[in-house]
């Protein structure tokens, strides 16, 4: 299978795009408030027209954002990192008209079906996968050596023996660049190495171990009193595992706190919006995205993921956004806050990441 | 892993087991209709004490039948086939005050936690599923040579290219049985051999085909002319599939209809208690049953199979039940019915049974 | 508000639809056979041109069957009911080309959102439904008098006291012309006049009553010891629910046998194509059709339904197809089915009911 | 209806609870750092001996958190918020020998079905709801004058005009006493005040507004420019609605912010775990709970809240828990997290608030 990321950039000779004024701006009322009639941006790639007359594609576009520009510079940020003055592009046009472009389909897609009456126009459980996956080993491959393959994962993954090891196994062989979780993953992750438990229910046996909720409240309190989760690793012993592979390979991970945490562990972030700050520093450099049984994780990450990645090169590829969950409503919630991109694989996270690694094992 | 299926009977030496009379009989008043107070059978062992004394287990149970009893032998049998005369045992009670036992515990369990507070206590997609999947390939390699594996298969089976292939390979080495499904996976599957399209749809490539609804209508309109499925094969030189893999394995196959068939196909019967009565022979037989994303015939599957099965030694072991599905709705509603002891693996069918045959075909 | 109806038909002065030819029409092979190239209905308006040279809507359209022409009159037919000889009308074309014409957008729909990028796009959960309640309301009302409101229900309905009184009421009330089920809905039903419960639980306490489970057997045996369900109403004294209601009221309704039946109940039809063939009775007459909580039920329904009804005064309406359903996929498999057209409202169908009620009750 | 809040006390005459000895405290070693062994605390009513020899029940208690112990005084704390050197309670036992009772048995239950087979012993969607409406009626009328209600709200009942309608009056009638919900619930809710849309779809005809996508990021831009939702309010002209109801009724609300925020508005706490400071507050008060289609807050509200309310007069009730959701997924999920006592009820929210309204605006 050979991976198309051929992009095809506007026609920059068409009357319209010739012919319109650059892009009005106007500057930020007062920090992280934006001017009326400010441009939102979208996941798509965006073209603005600057004052020289060029057309310049946004770097790093996101959802729900605003473009500041700086003479020949246009930054994508979120409203409420505005300053005040900020120069910010007005305008809620879409086609070029007022030096605005939003230019959706820059990548091959396969043609929609016309006919008047089909069966299987949406997409669900019943959809089949295995293109899917057969296209995700080729992308994890390339991306490996030549991308920035970014995981977010919701707690389930560390619940299960082989699909703990199978994410372990990603890792260590670098097939991940960066990791996104709160602090539950990194606790039930870390709960699996000391105890071989998940909550206190063995992520092999399923037998729940008599007072096992203390073995949570326990790894907790000890990577508390340890100071960090590197410490941790070190005074316990741990030699397996998710963070534990993080730690020995140097991958990035960011464990963004919520209101469901308990601990928390040392790392872990209280703060949301420093979170979505550093959690946009690694979805600016992604190339392909995987998200997993988690909804927060998977609208927070998608919001702020670009379409789209300007390689050095100067070439533009497409991000690729996976979401693996069970449910078509999880699907469905992703496309309808704007991650309409997102491709879906209906399944177990369990069973998806030991395929994955099951072949990429083998054939990586 | 070692295979647990020992069992341990009651214990006959009970007081109330020796004390207690034999188990009253009624007549059946008229054809298809039981006595009054007539005993309703669980899939449980249930042991029955005749005139002689003698405590004898049922055969072959099943739920919400009735016992029939001729001098010595005991048939489990449905009250729609009673015929008027027939000897029912009477009597609602379960522990062998008046002749009937239940005997729930005898197989091994794991002991429930009794902690006052605890984590994880129900089974969902979260559940560790790494133990279940070894287990059930120590089953299955057992049952190959030594059971009777029966799998129920909703049409997603069908929709995708991988798990097609998959369900065709283990028939094809001895992990099947029987199979029983419906109108529409042997049509789909059908499809799937002819035109590589699954109601339309491209099962790999997720490609709708341009009046690819006519695939599904003309598979049926050609089986049917041709007069049955072994005769399309040969006439439509059909190699691949579910359906080529039972007939050219000689492997019986029920098609059970309902309200939702087109055509239907010529095998497929049109009256639904004939499908029970024919399925319900395959269910006496059953070791190992498998369902796999269909709510209805895992529910009709589970109703007439036993708990157990009296092996031709005299031993008793568990019939293993699994249900496969995407949602804890659907093993509830299966627990709800009666088939409490049916284990849940929550995952698409797709990568269970991929999974499954990526593993026996290695190591079966 | 005012019910919109509106149909508007194609422009017959068209270019394509004044030149092309009549429909052709090729003579079906054996009985139960369709031709080569036959064509397959769709559930949206369809014209076939004569050999007059007119342009003929097919009466009580479905999808995946076939037309067959005597003379002046087109009937729309399952391809199992052929008889050999009957002439059905081949070509795969949609516009006319060849006599065929698939009118989609003879109703008025909104036009679609055509913004680059947005959110919500997909109906889920979280489409807001008060509109849709609003339009069912009248729909209703209206239907009760001017048209045929056809319900399809899963037992579900049957299990709660409030649900099971609120169907009740609408049925008394004129607001069900025909109710299509199976088994198990009148069984719970008629269980719960007598006992109280569903399948043994209180359908108001919840509680479990002990040996609950025999109260479903013996309303079984009971029935089918009565002879029919009217019987058993007059003999166990039976005052209220669903049947009770449709027996008082003279509602026709259709118990379709399954293979997960019990009993079955006398009035249940064993063969499924028989079941269809009563179905589809009522599938000919429906204004408005209102499935709930039943995937096998609504899509069969959904596919022998027509998109549009001619009424006596030659007028042609759009049938309003209603999906009542707690999850996405239900919804998703019906369009992905063919009944695009069906309109879902996600929740539980116990509380969708009881609204419906409410309202009508006192406003109706 | 009567409700039922008898409470019944521990045995004190039991002689493990008299023999034993009161229970041992350790110093917290660290701010944030729990002792060895420390007694973790679940959602049942605790006693604990001091040593005195009285058994004291722990006010307030909560999930997972620790006992501090100050001569006479208890405190359940969340272990981050330990000073070094308190007293924290130690032991794992539950049934007094170590000083520590657990009495979960205090409110009176249903009797749990003991036969050996049975139906529906699950909860599901097919649970009937009919007591669960009229019981919670009953009890918001009591605790309205006599109790302190808590809702805590998913996104979605702003979405719909009836069911935010809906919330709006029973805010303005006294039925809820404070609110918790996210960034997202008072977005859109504000959205709806202005522009009758929920992320640009109209909140009754279900039409997605040209450019909807704006109007969600205009309000954010606009109360972030009035500096609070009362100033936004008030400048703006709203009159009606969630906040609004909640401001003019001086209804204490707490937004806890998320990582999947836009904006985010003045009001929300960045920091989650001063969130959770401030939920907690309002758990400790609260006599009943109402969760709406929210994981995140159900569960996060859930571990937080006592099982039992210690009213003034020094009578124990229970606190009533209820959760609200589609799907058994997030009912078992939440009971998976320790909350085995939260009564699910499976429905959409926008049918379960208007049914509260309905009948409480006629009858409370």
């Amino acid at each position: 299978m050979k991976l198309n990321f051929t992009y095809t950039p506007p026609d920059f000779t068409d009357t319209t795009l010739v012919s319109s004024s650059p892009a009005k701006l106007a500057p930020a009322p007062a920090d992280g408030i934006a001017p009326e009639n400010y441009h939102a941006t979208s996941n798509h790639p965006e073209y603005i027209k600057i004052d020289s007359g060029e057309w310049l594609l946004a770097p790093e576009g996101r959802m729900d954002a605003v473009f500041v520009v700086d003479s020949r510079t246009i930054e994508v940020t979120e409203a409420r990192r505005l300053k005040k003055g900020d120069l910010v592009v007005v305008g809620r046009t879409e086609n070029g008209e007022e030096g605005i472009l939003v230019h959706e389909k820059g990548f091959d897609e396969v043609a929609a079906n016309e006919d008047k009456f089909s069966f299987r126009s949406r997409g669900t459980r019943e959809t089949p996968f295995s293109y899917s996956y057969d296209n995700l080993y080729e992308i994890l491959k390339h991306d490996r050596d030549h991308g920035h393959i970014v995981w977010v994962l919701g707690p389930a993954v560390a619940f299960d023996k082989d699909s703990r090891s199978a994410m372990q196994g990603l890792i260590e062989n670098g097939y991940c660049h960066a990791l996104m979780a709160g602090n539950a993953l990194a606790t039930h992750d870390i709960e699996a190495a000391v105890f071989d438990t998940g909550l206190g229910q063995n992520i092999y046996s399923q037998i729940l171990q008599p007072m096992g909720h203390y073995n949570h409240l326990d790894i907790l309190n000890r990577v508390r009193q340890a100071g960090s989760i590197s410490k941790a690793i070190e005074t316990m012993g741990i030699d397996n595992g998710i963070m534990y592979a993080c730690e020995t390979c140097k991958i990035p991970y960011i464990l963004a706190g919520s209101i469901r945490d308990d601990g928390p562990l040392p790392e872990t972030i209280g703060n949301v919006y420093e979170s979505q700050d550093r959690m946009r520093y690694h979805a600016r450099k992604a190339t392909t995205v995987i998200t997993m049984a988690t909804q927060l994780h998977s609208i927070a990450f998608g919001n702020m993921t670009p379409g789209y990645k300007i390689l050095e090169d100067g070439t533009v590829r497409p991000v690729c956004f996976y979401v693996v969950d069970m449910s078509e409503f999880s699907a469905d919630k992703l496309a309808n806050r704007g991650s309409a991109q997102a491709q879906a694989i209906l399944t177990n996270v369990q069973d998806f990441i030991v395929n994955l690694w099951n072949h990429l094992s083998k054939n990586g």
